[in-house]
């Protein structure tokens, strides 16, 4: 998966849930095929409109996925796989993180 | 400035303007500066929380504000100096991005 960046979203209102994290230097390999999985599976949920992800070499990453209504991020959240994936991002994966969720109210873009 | 990442933010509600931006391959040295006055600029407003940003080698970045209301954020952008930042921002720097304005309404952490 390849998404357009920034992403296309319909107009707002929209929901985003804002993901700051900080990755530990263990299991590179691992956390890139989860991460990759991850979003695919993301992006086959009812209600994904889009994601935007962007990590630099010093390891700090913001991702911003947008979902149309809080029940899409809560159905999401419940998820199995998606739950398991989190699991291994506390143990081993990010040194710290924090996840915001938040209503859009408005957009432009260039 | 060293920001703290992820950002030290009160308890919700307040507001994020979500950034995504492309860089072009202009002129990284003026960017880098203006770039760094704007954070500098920006912490200093009045309803400034805090701000996360992070851009990885392909020019992709996402910048993350937080502020405590939409009053602050209107004063943000009427600053004449974040203005001229911005008109340079779309003549030269970026070559697409969007933005997007948006009420927190809950967050965790690690």
């Amino acid at each position: 998966m390849n998404p357009s960046f920034p992403a296309k979203l319909p107009k707002p209102p929209y929901y985003a849930v804002i993901f700051p994290s900080v990755r530990t230097s263990t299991d590179e390999e691992g956390y890139q095929a989860m991460a990759e999985t991850m979003t695919e599976r993301a992006s086959k949920q009812p209600g994904f409109l889009g994601i935007e992800s962007v990590r630099d070499e010093q390891g700090l990453g913001i991702t911003v996925s947008y979902w149309t209504d809080e029940a899409s991020i809560a159905n999401w959240k419940a998820d199995g796989e998606h739950a398991q994936a989190r699991k291994l991002g506390r143990e081993k994966w990010y040194g710290d993180f924090a996840l915001r969720v938040a209503k859009v109210e408005r957009a432009y873009s260039l």
